[in-house]
């Protein structure tokens, strides 16, 4: 069964946290968390996979977001939630920095919009994201990128609370360890969205 | 390890969508999600251990908020979302009716506040609950009910979006199958949020 | 220049805070406040317009919807804006009180939505106002009611952040001093929305 | 009597929209609403007496904030909302441009947070100013910038939503034409906040 059509002008695609601090292919191998999420990333094939996808969707007209990560130093991380109590010493993400820069395989291009953020878990509150998908007239939102369980799931989690239509690019998430992926985009995420690869992703694509 | 206490005058307690038409004790054995999620929540034991557990958060002076999801019969549901294209024709959760009130066994009390609402997947969109609890001056989160891995972990997330410190009473949430509690509860609640028994909770609690 | 039609199916109409404990017209005459509201909206004669052109929206399919503000005992005021500072003693719209509801002459009927709210100064912040609107499609946002300057201009201006086209119906909104109404429906208002009278609104309605 | 002194640790100050574009010295006397703004805040002196007191509280280790309000080539105005219509095919305020900036004698400082938002008409939503603020713990919001009437007032409704006692810096606050500005400075904003003078803000800050 083939994914329902993409609706020209009210479709948009939205990246998630590809950047360089988190899964630069020099990071496959590292320590620590990012090491194993860009080596999710890479054994996935996350990055050719998801460049030649955003080119067909630029060839086709659809906005291209990114939403990113970024810390600033005049605002604290939050104490409350369990996760950042476990953030390292070492400070990533930093505004203005290589790190948190989009990795230059899926890098923007002219006339995408990237959307930063720097106090929420995900990127569903806090940014900009909704009300420039109001603006746009998006109604299917179509995500893509790390991790699959958060930040991803997240999103997906918020669209469907405003009643968007979302498509889940599955082969162009990751996380680590892959079972989290697996139980997310095979239990979790098709209950609210379309979970579906790249390929059918494309034939979905409204015509330029 | 005990739970850090739960600060007074800074802690809240919200039930979630414990109500008759999703999970009163007479639908066990009915056909249906309905019918599967009742079990969960007899089989676990959810009902009179929350019971119990509330009175002793009421009995400490802590605010005890409800969350319910209602339908209005001048408001459509989503089409988006692929969660609602399964929703059954038989109308449930009708505002004003036995079927969207809180069960019995944990209803609310005098002083108690119920937000229900009409639109969103999960408490954390659309509802008056953020607002509410900023009044209230809440740092500290506990959360319980149904279903641990949709309106349950949907909070949760939301919470951390925006900072709070959240705790889970493990048993008491149920969501079916049995094996998503314990993806939920195991594996990415712990990630944000402190999951624990309700007896736990109660010898964190602030004395009155 | 007649107003513009009213796009079916794309309309709402929202009537603010017209509650007996702020207008109820045995409050004429009564010192404070409320007593001036109360004078104003009889002055204008918004109740009797305001009834006949809700009944036109409702034979036109227009769904309508009311925004209230309630006090519950749980909840505190603010203590930081200025206003809440001169609340004055005597607790007023009170949750489940005949205070809290929408005078007679304009009240909600079967089919209509009540969104209530505890927190906020205006409909604008912690209800659920927006998203049902999104959820009915609304792109067109009708609004009456009191207090021209606080409730209802505030409202205006959180429509036109989300990109909302408004109209004012001039002649059903009323504050103390009528200063106050002229200023902010003759000067501030136009910026933003239509500002016309009930007759012009009814005549730009979608037939049925 | 003087302003309640602003709490160490809770304060945070924000500089709304005083863009190049906007009220750049050199367009006083230039056609249009630009040209007028420009000739306020010329005129009311903002611009030096904003920068000394932005000194003064960096100096008290008190964050400062800007909004600033840009065009992105992909992201169309809203068609919705009268103000709209009226904008000039001139584009203005374009991202990543001169035009955008904030005016030099005011302009950020190392620290400074920037949150520039696309979408909408006041810095109230869209943007990830009330999440920042969570974030500071800040309780007290000290305000500056223009237009008084739009962007200024607007913020400071909506922080009055959100329960923050905010302090408008009257004396460095402008819009065309003057009698907006007493309007909104004498009338409206001191129901929901302090309105004072720069000099009288200074002396409420907490000593670093």
């Amino acid at each position: 069964m083939a994914l329902d059509p993409l609706p020209r002008g009210a479709t948009a695609f939205l990246v998630i946290e590809l950047q360089n601090d988190l899964v630069h292919p020099s990071l496959v191998g590292a320590k620590g968390l990012s090491g194993k999420l860009a080596e999710a990333v890479q054994s996935r094939g996350v990055l050719p996979r998801l460049a030649a996808l955003l080119d067909r969707f630029r060839g086709a007209g659809v906005p291209v977001l990114y939403a990113t990560k970024e810390r600033h130093p005049s605002i604290p991380l939050p104490t409350g939630p369990k996760i950042y109590r476990a953030a390292g010493k070492d400070p990533k993400l930093m505004a203005g920095t290589w790190g948190a820069q989009v990795v230059d395989d899926v890098k923007p291009q002219e006339g995408d919009v990237v959307i930063a953020r720097y106090t929420s878990l995900d990127p569903s509150h806090g940014s900009e994201l909704w009300s420039i998908l109001t603006q746009l007239g998006t109604t299917t939102l179509v995500v893509a990128g790390i991790s699959t369980t958060i930040a991803v799931e997240g999103t997906v989690r918020a669209a469907a609370n405003r009643g968007l239509r979302v498509v889940v690019v599955e082969d162009c998430c990751a996380v680590f360890p892959e079972e989290w992926h697996r139980f997310s985009a095979d239990k979790v995420l098709p209950l609210i969205a379309d979970v579906v690869p790249a390929d059918e992703v494309a034939a979905a694509l409204p015509r330029a």
